[in-house]
């Protein structure tokens, strides 16, 4: 299939590092957000609540990175299969799918090592600030 | 992005009297309801089944208010997203999202004090309900 | 087995007269607790947290109540059994039971209407109000 | 009773002082460790999973910080009653109850604001990591 293969787990270094790019941007875009990484088994390494962000952002940042590691692809890619609607639409009734902008891979020598989780503004929002997330790293 | 912040939880009196408000609104409709109030945490503050309601309202009525708290709007915002079609149909993927019209953010001094969740009849009676609800308060 | 038979489900007019006199009795005694009514088929009539009570009361009190609707006991009985030790303490590997004084099935004309479960001070207390809330009926 | 209020959230700021210093005393100790951060309403604002530590740890520490938010006290409290015996293991059958030391409710003017969860360790090097977490802040 091309899907790289799953790496070892990204440290809490590394983690940290993507959070606070993440955090920088999005208090740049005057946003309250949460982010959540996990490793490469899937489980959470790191989840920051900005103050006054939705509650509900806990659920949906760590579902994205879910969906993200789980089928080693951006959760936006889901959000553009709904998007064509039709049979497309099946993804819905994939329960630990989100499909929604904001979830990534996160890769090192071509390994994946994590995913990362965004959630607090629109979904573009969102997708930006998991990318300035990554571009921590 | 202008939502208001998380306040003080709402008190057991004033659950009470947003309850009242709306059970006699339902009565009035010839509608059996349940009703359910959360505090500004997302938890539950008070809940009242009224007599032969269905069953599967309490879920819908927990469910819409705590959706109002998650994510600090109406629960018909995302009926109307998904009434649109089209990439908006991705909140179907969101788990903790009920898009159905009946849960309301509680607002006092401009903070979020908690939500009202309304279920038994159509989605628009339970929207009039949990309208009657608030202004109970 | 000499069990009172599940009858005709508790109305909200009469688990509101039981809340009332629970928190009569709580408020005379200086605590904050959770009320809980379920009906006869386990499903939840009413529920009240008092302002300040334990965020925990909330689990504590609904599943005292569906421990006694349950098992059509006190969930005392089980609290007594876990005291007497040895293989009685196989109920802790019951998940539905919490074998915790405060939850008592609630009766009218030898038929078990619903359940109601209190949650908020030491076991005994909850016991107490308990039984103050089921003679308000 | 005589138990604080529940106040206003803990901030990300605050939380991570807390994870900070909490992490400095698992170095020193030679432990890798789980810290989580939960608000007054029993929400998560922080976690940080140090590299290597036990997957299993991310439930301790949350159910940890759980039961020291929804009861208000040390999760300690309650291995110490489970110590005791006899009709004190009654809270065995409490499932949102983690009887294990490493929970600490996080205080600020007298109001509980937060909570913190440590697991990694035994159950009183988690309880000493902890404390040095409170103590950072």
């Amino acid at each position: 299939m091309g899907f790289p293969g799953y790496g070892a787990p990204v440290s809490l270094t590394d983690a940290k590092k993507i959070a606070a790019a993440a955090e920088v941007d999005a208090v740049k875009l005057g946003l309250q957000m949460v982010i959540v990484v996990l490793d490469s088994g899937g489980n959470l390494v790191l989840l920051h609540r900005m103050d006054d962000s939705h509650l509900g952002s806990l659920y949906m940042a760590e579902e994205k990175a879910k969906t993200a590691i789980k089928f080693r692809r951006s959760s936006k890619d889901y959000e553009d299969m709904v998007a064509k609607g039709g049979v497309h639409l099946r993804m819905l009734s994939a329960e630990p799918v989100l499909a929604i902008e904001g979830g990534l891979p996160i890769l090192r020598d071509g390994k994946i090592i994590g995913a990362l989780g965004i959630s607090g503004g629109t979904a573009a929002e969102d997708g930006q600030v998991a990318a300035a997330g990554l571009a921590g790293l």
